[in-house]
C-alpha cells in the first residue's frame, strides 16, 4: 500500500483559499469531497446544523481535535483516528455513540487527493462505529499557517443503563483489566516519522472500543470506570484515575503485554512504553467476584482478544500507581512532567 | 483598550508542546488557564466527556471551527466569535442553546496572557447566552505550523416548538426580514487586518442571535426559515436559500442598511458589502400576515433593532435572488465565485 501523500502542492488539484468561502468552491468541496463518504439524511439536508431523534434523558457529549503528523501511518491515519477517538470518548462512559460533527481546518495547497482518503477513512471508519456524521464545517488557512489538515470531531451518544461509570465508582478490592498490549499508536507514528524500519511491522492499534464495552455491559458487568489510553498511555490514565478516585493501585509489570517491535523501538528512541499513546486499548474496572467473566467477555471480541487482569485497587491515604516487576520490586509511577511524543493524535 | 497581543513569544509564559502532552503541563493548563472561566458542574468533572440531562426528543447539533486573523478585533475575538458563531448555528433552527464543547488548537510560543484572555471572553459570552461550555480538547502543535490559536466548539440545542424551520418550509409569498445593517464584521477585521483608520469605528457585529429567535417564537410568529449572514455574506445566504427552497426572492436595496465605515472601507478595499461576512445578523422568513408583529418584535430586542422587512418570496420555474435599485432597476445576485476574505471567522 503507498502511504506517501504529499503534504501540499502547487497544482489545480489542490486546496484554495476560496474552498473556505461559504461560496461556490465551498459548495463543490462539500459536494464532490466530503459528502460522498458519509450517507444518511442529516448531513443530506446541508444546513449549519442536524436535528437529531434522540429518544434518551441522557446524552454524553464529547470532542476531540486531531492535529496527528504523518496524516497517514501503518494501522491509520487522520481520518479513522479522528472518528475512533470521539466514538472511544463516547465509549468510555458506557455510551452508545450515535453521531459525530466533523470540522475541517485545511492549509491551501493541501491536494484534494489527500483530503478525499482521509474522508473515504472517516466515512468506513463511521459505517464500523455505526454512527452518523451528520453536521460540519470547513475553513481554510493559508499556506504556511497549517500543517496540512487538522480534524475536530464532537460526538453525542447515550448512556442505556443505570451505571455511574466513572473515576468515582471505583471502590478498594476492584480489578483492573487492561484490553491488549501496550504501545503500538505512539511508537508506529514516531517510527514513521522518524523513518525507522523494523524486521517486523509496527502497527497502530487504532481502532473503535465500543464493542468491547457493550459486551461487557450486556453481559451483566458492573463496570465501575473505562478509560482509554491515548497521550500520555497506560501510566497516565492510571495516575489520572488513581487521583481523582483517591486509591492505590498496584498493576504487575509482568501481565502488561508490550509486543516486540514496540519494546524495540521504545529502545532505540529512549521511550517508556508505559508512557505511550494508544489508540484502541483501554482500562476496565470491575468488582473482583466478576472480573473473570469480563475477562472472558472482552477476549471474545476480537479489539479485546489480548485482554488480562493487570492489578488490583485498595485504599490507600495517598492516592499512587504501584509498578510491581518480576522479581517483586516496586516503583512509583507519576504523570509525565513534559511532553514525550508530540503531534501523535 | 488595549487590543495588541503578541502572537507568539519564546517567554516561559507561553505554550510548550508539553501542554498538550496530557501530563502534568497539560493539567495545570486546563487548572489555571481554563477551568475558571467555565463554572459548571459537568467542566468541573473533568472526563473526557459530559453526560448531560436532556429532556427533549428533538437534539440539534452543530459545529463550527475558527480561525480568524487577527484573534482580537474591534467589538470582538476569536473566543466571542466562537461561542456566539455555534449559538446562532442553533438558533437558526429555532432551537434553544444549551452546551458547547471547545477544542483548541494552540501554537507552540501563544502568550499565555493571550490565551487567558480568549478563554475569558469566552467564558462572559457563554454566560450571555445562557450556555454551559461541558467537554473540551487541548492539543498543541510546533512554532510555526499553526496560528496562534485555532477554536472549534460544537453545540446542543433542544428544540422546544413544533415549527419546521428550514429553507424547505419558505412559501411564495413570504416576506423577508434582515435584523439589521451589514458588513460589520468583515470590514472591522479587515481594517484592523490592513491597519485602515476611520474617523468613526467600525466595530463588529459580533453577537448571540437566540434571543431575538426566542422573542419571535414566544410571540407566535409562525417562522418558515432563519439563517445567520456569516461567510459569503447576505448575498450568499439569500442564493443558498432561494436554490434550496427552490423560490425566487426579490430584495429592495434602498432597504437593507449598510453604516458609512462599512461603505467607505468597502469602497478603499473594493468589497461588495453584500458579499461581506456578518457575526450577528440574520434573515427570517415569515408569512406576511405576521410580517409587521414580527419587526415590531424584533425591534424591541438591542441586538435586532434596526430591522427591516427587506423583500418577498415567489413562486418561480428557476430560483433566483433579485436586488432592487431605488430607480427600480434590477441586478441578479450570485454566489461569490471564490474568496473575497478570507480568515474573517
Amino acid at each position: 500500500m503507498n502511504t506517501e501523500c504529499p503534504l501540499t502542492s502547487t497544482a489545480d488539484d489542490s486546496v484554495r483559499l476560496g474552498h473556505g468561502s461559504g461560496g461556490e468552491l465551498s459548495q463543490r468541496l462539500l459536494r464532490d469531497f466530503i459528502y460522498p463518504h458519509f450517507d444518511n439524511p442529516w448531513i443530506a439536508q446541508a444546513h449549519d446544523s442536524a436535528t437529531l431523534p434522540l429518544n434518551s434523558e441522557h446524552v454524553v457529549f464529547t470532542t476531540d481535535s486531531f492535529v496527528v503528523t504523518p496524516l497517514f501511518f501503518p494501522g491509520g491515519d487522520i481520518g479513522r483516528l479522528a472518528v475512533c477517538g470521539t466514538v472511544n470518548d463516547l465509549a468510555m462512559s458506557g455510551a452508545r455513540p450515535r453521531y459525530l460533527s466533523c470540522s475541517l481546518i485545511l492549509e491551501e495547497g493541501l491536494p484534494m487527493a489527500t483530503l478525499s482518503r482521509v474522508m473515504a477513512s472517516m466515512g468506513r471508519a463511521a459505517a464500523e462505529c455505526g454512527v452518523h456524521l451528520v453536521t460540519g464545517d470547513t475553513k481554510v488557512v493559508e499556506r504556511g499557517k497549517g500543517d496540512g489538515l487538522y480534524i475536530n470531531t464532537a460526538g453525542i451518544g447515550i448512556l442505556e443503563h443505570g451505571l455511574a461509570i466513572g473515576p468515582q465508582s471505583i471502590r478498594a478490592g476492584d480489578l483492573i483489566l487492561l484490553s491488549g498490549d501496550i504501545g503500538r499508536h505512539g511508537m508506529a507514528v514516531m517510527a514513521k516519522r522518524e523513518g525507522l524500519d523494523f524486521d517486523s511491522p509496527l502497527q497502530s492499534d487504532c481502532a473503535p472500543l465500543h464493542s468491547p464495552v457493550q459486551d461487557l455491559l450486556n453481559a451483566g458487568i458492573a463496570v465501575h470506570c473505562l478509560r482509554d489510553l491515548t497521550r500520555g498511555g497506560l501510566a497516565t490514565a492510571l495516575v489520572e484515575l488513581a487521583e481523582s478516585a483517591g486509591r492505590k493501585m498496584t498493576v504487575r509489570e509482568t501481565e502488561i503485554p508490550i509486543c516486540d517491535p514496540v519494546q524495540g523501538a521504545c529502545e532505540v528512541l529512549g521511550m517508556d512504553p508505559f508512557y505511550v499513546a494508544n489508540e484502541g486499548r483501554f482500562v476496565a474496572f470491575v468488582p473482583s467476584q466478576q472480573a473473570e467473566l469480563a475477562l472472558a467477555v472482552l477476549a471474545r471480541n476480537p479489539v479485546s482478544a489480548d485482554s488480562r487482569i493487570i492489578g488490583t485497587v485498595a485504599s490507600c491515604s495517598s492516592p499512587q500507581v504501584i509498578l510491581q516487576n518480576a522479581l517483586g520490586c516496586e516503583r512509583l509511577l507519576d504523570r509525565l512532567p513534559g511532553e514525550q511524543l508530540p503531534r501523535i493524535c
